[in-house]
C-alpha cells in the first residue's frame, strides 16, 4: 500500500513536470472535457481521427486513448491501422469501450483491440461484462446489457469481468461507479469520493479515460488506473462542496483537478486487496 | 391552462424520476452542450453518426432528437435509413432545421425527413418559414432568409408556417425568439423570461431541441415544447441576474436548469391562445 | 501607433455593432470554444463540413477561418473546392496551420491553400516555422519540429518565417507566445499580457485563429490579427487574476472577451517596430 501511493505520488509530480502528450482517438461528445482535463492533470492533448495520422502519433507517443463513442466511417481503416501498429509498439494504450454492443463497426473494432491488448482498459459495469464477454473470455456477459452510455449494473457484478480481462491483456482494469475498482489481476484496489455529480456532467467517463492515458505515460498501468481514479475521486468531492448545480460542477471539477497535489492525490480514501 | 401547468410540473418530475434516453444526431459546434442539458434537466445522452446505431437507438428509445447544423457525408445514408425506421415507430422525434437552404445534401435529408415527420419541430423564425417553404406547405418562405444560424425574421412573422407545420405533422412546432411561440396547430403559447446573453453562447436552440426530446419521451409533444421552452426561459433569466459576461452565463444556465423545480417551470410567464 | 490604436478601437466597436459572420471549417476539439469566443467578441459563428456548404458561406461572408487541426476524410474534396472558390473571392480568410507535418491529407491540404493564400495565417513558433518550410519560402524549417500541436520553438525564431510569409501572402502572420508577434513584412507588433492558464486550457490558439477571423470582417489582416491577440492578452491576464484553476480561468476569460472595450483592447501593452 505505502509503493502504491508513493508510485501515485510520484506519477501526479512525472506527470505535472514533463507535460506528456497522450494522443486520443475519442467521442465528439466529449473531446473537448478530454482534453481539458489532460491538461489539467499536466499532460498534453492531441486528437486525430485519419489512419496514417493515429499511426504517426502512436509511434512518438507512449501511451494512446482510444474511446469508441462515437463510431464514424473512417473508423474502419482507423482502428485497423492503429491496431496493427499497436502490435509492434509496447505502447500503454488504454480503451474505453463506451456503449460496446451498438452497432457493427463498433462491435468489429472492439473485436480487432483483441490482437492488439490495452493496457488499460476503462468502463462502466456493463460495458466491462459486455466486452469480457465479446471477447469470449470467463465472467463476461451478453452485450445486451448495454444501454447506450449508462451502466445497469453494479460494480462488484464486473468484478470477474475485470480480472478476466486484467489477466488476458496483463494490464489494468477500472470500473466506474458508485465505488471504483481498479484490477490487474493480482490486487484489487477500491477507490472512494466522487460525487453524484459526475452522472450529470457528459463525459466523466470519457475523461478519466484519457488521463489514465496521461499517467500511463510515466508510471505501470495498474497505478496510472488508480492515479486517474483517485485524482477524479478527490477533485468531484471537492468540487461538490462548492456548487449547487451541474454547470458549476465541471468548472471547478477541472480547477481541483488542476490544483491537486501527489500527496492529495494519494491520500484520497482507498484499499488494497491482495488476491490469493 | 391549468391544465397546461400540470402536464409541465409533471413533465418535469417524471423526467427527474425516470431519468429517460433521448437519442440524438446533432452538430459538433454545440453537441457537448446538447448533452449537459440533456442531463441537467434529469434525461440521457446518447449521440450517434452511423445508420445502423441511429436505428438500434431509435428502437428502443421514446424520442429521438435530430439537428442538421453540421451536415457530414454518412448523413446521406444515416437520415435515410433513420427516416425508413422512424415510419414504423411511433416517436416523438424532434427535428431542428439549422440553417435550412444551404447545401444539396442539407436539402435533401430535411425533404426525406417530410415522409415520416417529426412531432416537434423546434427553430427560429426564419429557418421554420424556409422549412414549411421548403414543404411545400402554405404559410412557407424562400429559403433564401436564412443566413446561417441567425434569424432574420421576428418570431410572430413565423406564425403561418408554425402553424402549417404543425398541422402537416400533427406535432407541435417551437419558434424561438425574444417571445418565443409553441403551437399544435390548435393553440399557441407564448413563453417569456429569457436573456440577451443566450444569443451569445452558441447551442441555446441546439440544446434547446434536445431538452424538447428529453420531455418528449414521458408527455405530449405540445407539452414537451412548452415545458422545455419555459424551463429555457426560467434558467436564462435567473442566470442573468448573477452574472457578469457570456463565459459565466453558460454556467449559471446549466446550474439553473439543473435546479428548476416542475413548479418552476410551471410557473415561469407565458400565455395561451386558443385558436378558433 | 496612434494610427493603430485607432483603428484597433474601430475594429472592436464595428463588430460589437454589426455582429458579422465568419464561418469555419475548424477542429472537433475546440470548435465549441471557436463559436463561444467569436460571439464573445461581437461576431456569429458558422461551422460546415461539405464543400458545397464551404463555397455558399465563402461567397456570402466576408472572412473565412480554416483550422486543420482534426483532419477528416471529407477535406480531401472540401479544402480543394474551398480554394478554388477564394482563387475567385477576395477574402481575408485566416488560416490554423495545427500540427503542420503530421499525416498525408494535413501535408496536401496546406500545399493547396498556398495556391489562393490567407490573409491572416497564425500559429505557434514551429507552426510558423514549418508552414513556411512547406511552402518553400525563405526562413522556412524542416516540419519535424512540431510535435502535435505544442511548439519547441520561441516565437522571436519564428521572426524570419513570418516575415516571408506575410511577404508571400500580402497579409499578417501572427505568432502566438509568451510575447506575441505579428508582423504584415513591414512592421512587427509584439504583444505582451496572457497567462500561463492559456497553456493550461485547449482550444486558446484555435479560438484566436477564429476571432481574428471575426476582425478581419472590418479590418485590414495587420489590425484584425493585432486586435485579437490584443484582446486575448487583454482578458485572459484579467481572467487569471480572479481564478485559481484551469476550469474557472475558461470562464472568466470569455467573460472578459464579452466586457472589453475598444479603448481597453487598444490600451494592452504592445509595441511597433517599422521594419527598414
Amino acid at each position: 500500500m505505502e509503493d502504491l501511493m508513493a508510485r501515485i505520488v510520484q506519477a501526479v509530480e512525472d506527470v505535472r513536470r514533463e507535460n506528456p502528450m497522450a494522443p486520443s482517438i475519442t467521442n465528439t461528445v466529449t473531446i473537448n472535457l478530454v482534453a481539458n482535463t489532460q491538461l489539467a492533470v499536466g499532460g498534453s492533448a492531441a486528437m486525430v481521427y485519419l489512419p496514417d495520422e493515429a499511426v504517426a502519433l502512436a509511434q512518438v507517443a507512449k501511451s494512446f486513448y482510444v474511446n469508441v463513442g462515437t463510431m464514424l466511417p473512417v473508423y474502419e481503416e482507423t482502428f485497423v491501422a492503429l491496431t496493427e501498429a499497436l502490435k509492434g509498439l509496447d505502447l500503454n494504450w488504454v480503451l474505453d469501450p463506451v456503449a460496446v454492443g451498438i452497432g457493427k463497426l463498433r462491435t468489429f473494432s472492439l473485436l480487432k483491440f483483441k490482437e492488439a491488448p490495452p493496457k488499460i482498459i476503462r468502463g462502466n459495469a456493463s460495458e466491462i461484462m459486455a466486452l469480457c464477454g465479446l471477447w469470449g473470455l470467463e465472467g463476461g456477459e451478453d452485450q445486451s446489457r448495454v444501454r447506450g452510455v449508462d451502466s445497469r449494473d453494479s460494480v462488484e457484478a464486473a468484478l470477474d469481468a475485470a480480472l478476466s480481462l486484467a489477466r488476458f491483456t496483463g494490464g489494468a482494469v477500472a470500473v466506474s461507479g458508485v465505488v471504483d475498482l481498479i484490477t490487474d489481476g493480482k490486487v484489487v484496489v477500491r477507490s472512494r469520493g466522487g460525487s453524484h455529480f459526475m452522472e450529470k456532467i457528459t463525459g466523466a467517463g470519457c475523461s478519466l479515460g484519457g488521463v489514465c492515458a496521461v499517467y500511463a505515460t510515466v508510471t505501470d498501468p495498474l497505478t496510472a488506473a488508480v492515479t486517474a481514479t483517485q485524482i477524479y475521486n478527490l477533485a468531484a468531492a471537492r468540487a461538490e462542496a462548492q456548487v449547487a448545480g451541474s454547470g458549476s460542477f465541471q468548472v471547478a471539477f477541472i480547477d481541483e483537478l488542476y490544483r491537486a497535489t501527489g500527496e492529495d492525490v494519494a491520500g484520497n480514501e482507498m484499499t488494497l486487496e491482495v488476491l490469493k
